[in-house]
């Protein structure tokens, strides 16, 4: 292995890279896939990320083609992991003859239960940004039993659904904003229940509901006077003015949170009630609250993280209608290794390999719904441990 | 007065009857005065407007300064005779040596208690759009007490004020989106207290906050199968999959709302439970639901509508504190002369004569802040019946 360091925002040095080279891995922040998978197009190179794919990424799909390049996204745990052993499930499934009637599933990364106390069993271990965003932007669409459901975003973290992983306990899931996005991708399209949600451990999206509630994860407008707010201070600018009642009072009549609530155990455990300097020059007050949950929530030697993924699926078979739970559980292996990086990388690097023993006969922009992507990496995943539980009942 | 039929989107005919006038009164809706403004702007000619000063209206300062030109904008009465009072007691009161500590301003068009009984005293007496969208886009901002507060939008109809109009009883007040916008323009850059608000009779919001919270009145995506939609299939969109739970209690229960409350009759009363079809091709949830409303919300020949005005204002003088409000009350005199229209009208047309007659000196852009439009616009209106309820205490 060789390390060059470099700026890749530089043209020249970009451009050189990526000439050196016969496959490009990005795991570059998403908005900078784009810069990388324009020179691998022109310089006749394949490409391979973890990330969502882009509306920019899939219009290179027929010149990757014609190139004879292939562009291979979504190659991580989530997205990638679920599309994977979801296509695995549902390829055996229909080769007997069954009819797909429900599909959903969650993935999240949490802490796992061998971590010191921590009243929300998490910490980031992803992208902070995109957790305290997550959701945001719009409402979650869902389809269910047939129906068109959609929820607004600030009742989101209340429309949960409880969730148990034989072994590790029980989990809430919240609805992601794409559960109709992979649709056609998994052949789905006209199945009756089609959700996709996000694993917390179970209390976790009340208390984050509060954030949601107060209006603490908006993005959209600048905070005043940020150089000098405190924890308290921000919490209390959501807050109705009152001459004398405090800011834990105001919260907890506002909400309707009563007194000897966990809600109010999360959010001084998180140190909100303080009043610690934000420490912040300024910012929206997304950007606050991702400074402060940081203090708390970031990773420490003794944190083990834990990656939870959840595939339900009902079919119907031979007159019979079943229930299949797959689940899957992996902890980190240590401060470095944590369940995220690898469970992410690792499928990248399989993807690469195959990629570059030119095993992969596709071409163009494509995501690991295909068997020559899924089967071999989920067998190499399985030799090292990353294997779904499966439980079929019949209903 | 004479009246010429034509279509204002063709350049020709707009040009035209720019041209034949000295003064242009645009009453459009307010994404057409631009168009109007350009024209008056390169023909030289004066244009009165009732609506808000748009970034590009301002733009046109300078250049219509230029050519001798006065752009008279926010000249109705939310926003126009607002400005005007407003403007009437400030001048007073500092022309005492007054202090302002406390600015709020609120104001609503809602029914007369004289109309048929309506659990919401509301129907549309303004563009119903506008009604359905209001408070949504963002957070709503205002200072109090020296502090800055932040309201996510789906919280604006729970956080309202009771406010009472002497002999016209309780009202209660939502926040609108724009309160610190014409802090510069009343002279309050320092004030602790800054709040403008939307009148409505006590249990509006409560009830339209059902909407909010279910994400009705979101304008961002389009619904699904509307052709096919009836009301309670509009209503059940919202609400979570259940194979035998009625949309009622489904209701009541996500939003923790009794079965005896005042809500479950308002929304009745809109028949939103029914299974009336809403009659549209196509909407977003926020046109479904005017769709709806607008079948209940239209006036009859028997309403009475009525246009609520409070400004409450604490100020310091000679070392005592006193509290001012100053309300007005306008009601419709009958089915065409709504008190909504000739509230709105009456200003525009007052402000064009005092335009017309060259008796504003200003010129550029202006709304009516100025005492050359409010001094004679406040007295004419005062001539016919248009009159503030003043009323000081000392603290």
């Amino acid at each position: 292995m060789r390390v060059v360091p470099g700026d890749l925002t530089q043209p020249e040095f970009l451009e050189d890279i990526v000439a050196k080279h016969d496959v490009v891995v990005s795991m570059l922040p998403a908005f900078m896939h784009l810069p990388v998978a324009e020179r691998c197009l022109r310089l006749g190179k394949h490409l391979i990320t973890a990330s969502y794919i882009s509306s920019e990424m899939q219009s290179m799909h027929e010149a990757a083609r014609a190139k004879g390049l292939v562009f291979v996204n979504e190659c991580g745990v989530d997205p990638g992991i679920d599309h994977m052993s979801t296509m695995d499930i549902l390829h055996r499934l229909r080769g007997q003859g069954a009819e797909i009637t429900s599909y959903e599933s969650f993935c999240g990364g949490i802490l796992a239960p061998e971590s010191p106390t921590n009243p929300w069993s998490y910490k980031f271990t992803w992208n902070p940004r995109n957790v305290v965003l997550a959701g945001s932007g719009g409402a979650v669409h869902f389809v269910q039993e047939g129906k068109f459901k959609h929820i607004p975003y600030h009742q989101v973290f209340r429309r949960t659904k409880f969730l148990d992983i034989p072994g590790y306990g029980r989990f809430e899931g919240y609805a992601n904003r794409d559960s109709l996005k992979y649709q056609s991708a998994y052949g789905l399209e006209n199945v009756g229940t089609m959700y996709r949600g996000t694993l917390r451990r179970p209390g976790f999206c009340r208390a984050w509901d509060v954030f949601v509630k107060l209006g603490a994860t908006d993005d959209s407008y600048p905070l005043e006077r940020v150089d000098r707010m405190t924890h308290r201070d921000f919490l209390n600018t959501f807050l109705a003015y009152h001459p004398t009642d405090r800011v834990e009072l105001k919260l907890m009549h506002y909400l309707n949170i009563s007194q000897d609530s966990d809600l109010m155990e999360k959010l001084e455990w998180l140190g909100l009630f303080t009043d610690e300097l934000v420490g912040l020059e300024q910012g929206t007050p997304a950007q606050v609250l991702q400074h402060i949950l940081m203090k708390k929530w970031t990773m420490t030697d003794a944190d083990v993280d834990m990656l939870a993924m959840i595939h339900r699926i009902e079919y119907r078979l031979e007159g019979s209608d079943f229930h299949l739970q797959s689940s899957l559980i992996a902890k980190g292996k240590s401060a470095d290794v944590t369940a995220m990086s690898y469970t992410v990388g690792w499928p990248v690097a399989m993807a690469t390999r195959l990629v570059a023993l030119d095993l992969i006969p596709e071409r163009g922009v494509v995501m690991p719904n295909i068997p020559s992507l899924y089967e071999p990496i989920l067998r190499e995943l399985g030799e090292r441990g990353i294997r779904f539980d499966e439980r079929i009942q019949r209903r």
